[in-house]
């Protein structure tokens, strides 16, 4: 059922994000339009081929622990290194551990595939990609030599290992202790909940970056250190050793991502090995564990972006093939006879609009972050810039577009009419898949905090400020094309702009007043209109580069529906960060 | 965990929908306030401590399909016994046939409360009271005297046999056959799917109403008679007799609501009986069954959007329960060492205040829709306003409240974070289960397209500008109380009212130039535009009633932030109507 939209999403790395012209720069190498477009289409297929048919029986089966081993869905395993063979897991990794060291947009826009055809199965090289930047930033040598080959091809997983029952977004609070050894190594104990891909049968090891705290370590998130803790001990030769002592207790009964065993691991208990306690290995210095471990969220909080981008992209190709096939009804204004296509009712097609402008929206946004993470490494006189720019379209590109694949999702099941509420269907599923994305890796509400005092804030506001000119220029840009197809897109996207500018400038100035409650108060209501105000430049850049052709005019045409039916909301958003603040804080007194 | 809002849910049918002031007037005979919380208290006890206690493991069990009988959840066949026996099936039934007359607005109060604490359980008795309204509307003596008593007390349950594979929101496509026989009676044939509650052996015997199409009925809607075939015949004597010919085919394997028994069933295949068909007695006229298909539904209408309302209720509850219990971070302005009960953090305190609202705010709406209904039947001398004021206020007590549901319950699963997601904890099963509200019964953006085209327009409009003037009068009222804690929401309210009659008066003037097209492009925006100005409205109304107290000052902390946040979202509501048609029939071709 799924197509990978390989053409869309091409126009989007290069004419949205900056691929093209920065391939015409050299900047990629001798990475050519024709390559990229190769391997895209080969993603592509392998998405629809090999991975989409196993996803709706993996979410019937379900990862279950049996006998104490996770077990996958039927064919997963199977399928997972059918993945690896194909490269796919390596695509963005250091070439000098066996990675291709293709752009990270690539990377975003493949795992984008994964996704949309199962969002449980592309969790794996999700945190596995995590695993390896964190140790390329902060592992010693020995551990990247240990380590680094084998979780680039995907040969082990890798895994993220920070929650506790009482340490979810306050990581600080975590109770997971480490002890030092004489051989350098230490003995890990503890209890961690909700950890992705914790345990299976897939791979032969798996890797994971545990936090823990050191005895003598300071209190909160600066006593907090991570360690490598590998399933099983790698010998000096390479080949594996004992049993770390480790287990999986549980698998979590969830709403979604089914095929995905979500694990509660329990360290040092004693059930593998002599001694008690799992030997880790240290990442970077003791009690700098949290800096290691952001280097690894950041990287995931965009491939959670691109889960709702994905999952986006699913629904909305689903909900427009149903809409053309199913029969109700009399459009209106239709000269037919019998039933018209439900796509044809103006309700249906607003919300499949709708659908599609989101998922356009947010694709690009994560595009556009992926950029910024790649020109940081590859474009060394601006590194600074592109830095800032990455820190800043992070949580925008993880909590719109997870909000959007939320939404819709909600749409397709609605468009689908009864049929929509019958898990056969399919369009369920993504609901249920897609609601935990805006839940892991920093809950949304922590990705507006996040943005807000620390994004929004860099240098001051000015790089927002200067982000802000460049969206201005592509109002402007529209303006001047005189293409009548986007209709009223300048002045409202002008406008649109200009609410994201007195939000920003009024969180800053709360800000520097110290009234940082007032402006936590308007946090998430500015994140979304961030998101929708790039939603629509984004889509009014798309439709710039292409206004020759056809689709050009599809595209200019989805935009105008945007800033004439979507960017709307933004005036509310910005009313709601000035004004809401002060009400929202006299009704506190309804929740008592 | 559902504790029923009691004190809540008296006050708003007491001072916003009227009841209290109704009573005063003797419009109900003696009932008293007193007794009205009696019921409500005791309606409540029975829901929280004997309803909800097997709403999950009923949801985790489901309904099944066993050897071809269907099998409720454990414990839920003496469950539903238990509730007939306390008269709740009959609360508001004819007298004559065993009910207790009481208003309808205490039949929906009810209703919130066993669908706050089992959304399946609850649509058993929803159904069942849908086919009394229509027997009772159109039913012959014969069928009254003989089924009427039993379905006024539950000891029957009744279904609603609409829905075909190839007819779901377009009834007229029907294809299921009636055939005449010489007693007067018929033989009905066809397959019928997503029959809630169509078979199951908690009662002896189950009343169908099934469309049907007699052999020389005219083409669509006008074509279209109604049946009554009950699961057995019924002997002269009341006692049962012979298994009429359907059967329950298959059960859905659903998103949510899995303790209600979703049937495909199929009549006429000579399963059961020497001659093939099932017998069936005609309701009402030949070819006029969509008529009395719509008294059923019109109350099945209403029956939904509480659903939502129950959902939103049992949903803020939980989050609200858990933001308290849960510690995590500090919250800004605390003085407090160590963590803060996530409450206290502003986002989060948003979240439940935007879930407060909605459901305070659609709840008030299905009760002043249930007000409408009572008094239609009670004020002889404004039968007529009544009757066309409970037109107006259907589909958006539907689909506010339903969409309100799915939204409130999403955002629930949010506040618990990482536990959200987890099925144990029970606030994924409210979103599952809220999900299918928004679709049945008429999807939302049916129930859309009948508030633009046949609600708006009663009397060229005149009845929703009278209603526009009551709410000014609202609005007026709030700014004529010189009440501090309303902040801004007189001209807050004022304004997004002005949005309402704006957007109004374009769908009308839309519809008077045969431009149909535009006007339905814009239903949705203007139903939800509708649901927000009466949110804001009826919580004014309620702060203003209760303005003494300290409980006062919370209600009206509440709609002051109601209209400072959530109806800053009417203006771009209604632009969307105004100007978005334009732009999305020109995006169509996005859609190719």
């Amino acid at each position: 059922m799924y197509k990978a939209p390989v053409k869309e999403i091409a126009f989007t790395l290069n004419h949205v994000a900056g691929l093209g012209h920065a391939m015409e720069q050299g900047i990629f190498g001798d990475l050519s339009a024709d390559v990229v477009e190769a391997i895209l289409l080969e993603a592509g297929r392998f998405a629809g081929e090999e991975v989409e048919p196993l996803a709706e029986a993996g979410d019937r089966q379900g990862a279950k622990l049996v006998d104490g081993k996770v077990v996958l869905p039927d064919g997963w395993e199977r399928l997972y290194r059918d993945w690896i063979s194909g490269g796919w897991n390596g695509l963005t990794g250091p070439e000098e551990f066996g990675g291709q060291g293709l752009p990270h947009m690539l990377n975003i826009a493949t795992l984008e595939m994964w996704n949309s055809a199962s969002m449980a199965f592309g969790l794996a090289p999700t945190l596995t990609m995590g695993a390896v930047e964190a140790l390329r930033a902060h592992g010693s040598e020995d551990l990247k030599k240990t380590y680094l080959a084998k979780l680039v091809s995907g040969e082990w997983t890798g895994t993220m290992n920070l929650t506790e029952p009482h340490a979810g977004s306050d990581v600080g609070a975590l109770r997971s202790r480490a002890e030092r050894r004489d051989d350098g190594t230490y003995r890990i104990f503890g209890q961690k909940i909700f950890i992705t891909w914790g345990d299976h049968e897939a791979t032969d090891n798996i890797v994971h970056l545990v936090l823990a705290r050191l005895p003598d370590a300071p209190a909160g998130t600066r006593g907090i250190s991570l360690f490598l803790v590998p399933k099983f001990l790698v010998n000096a030769d390479g080949s594996l050793g004992a049993r770390n002592d480790y287990f999986a207790h549980s698998l979590e009964h969830k709403l979604g991502i089914h095929g995905s065993p979500t694990c509660t691991l329990i360290f040092g208990d004693g059930k593998y090995g002599s001694e008690k306690g799992a030997i880790g290995w240290l990442v970077g210095e003791e009690n700098k564990g949290l800096a290691c471990m952001f280097t690894m969220m950041n990287n995931a909080r965009l491939a959670v972006g691109i889960q709702g981008v994905a999952i986006a992209e699913a629904a909305t190709q689903k909900a427009i093939a149903y809409a053309r096939e199913r029969t109700q009804g009399r459009a209106p204004g239709t000269a037919a006879t019998g039933m018209s296509p439900i796509i044809e009712h103006p309700d249906v097609a607003r919300m499949l609009l709708t659908m599609k402008s989101l998922t356009q929206g947010s694709r690009a946004i994560c595009y556009a972050c992926a950029e910024a993470i790649d020109m940081s490494h590859r474009d060394p006189q601006k590194a600074k810039h592109w830095q800032e720019r990455a820190a800043l379209l992070t949580p925008v590109a993880k909590s719109f577009s997870t909000d959007a694949g939320v939404d819709v999702a909600s749409l397709g099941i609605q468009v689908h009419g009864g049929m929509g509420f019958i898990e056969e269907t399919g369009a369920a599923q993504l609901l249920r898949d897609a609601r935990i994305a805006p839940i892991y890796e920093g809950t949304n509400g922590i990705q507006a905090i996040d943005l807000v005092t620390r994004k929004l804030t860099i240098a001051n506001g000015d790089h927002m400020r200067g982000f802000i000119a460049e969206l201005c220029g592509i109002a402007d840009a529209v303006a001047q094309s005189n293409l009548k197809g986007f209709g009223e897109t300048a002045p409202r996207l002008r406008s649109a702009i200009d609410d994201l500018e007195k939000a920003g400038e009024w969180l800053l100035s709360r800000q520097a007043d110290g009234a940082l409650a007032e402006a936590l108060a308007g946090a998430t209501p500015y994140q979304r209109l961030f998101g929708l105000v790039l939603t629509g430049s984004y889509l009014a850049k798309g439709g710039l580069a292409d206004a020759a052709d056809g689709e050009g005019a599809k595209r200019i045409a989805l935009c105008r529906f945007t800033a004439e039916n979507l960017l709307a909301e933004t005036a509310a958003l910005a009313d709601r960060v000035l004004v809401g603040a002060s009400s929202l804080n006299a009704a506190r007194i309804a929740l008592a």
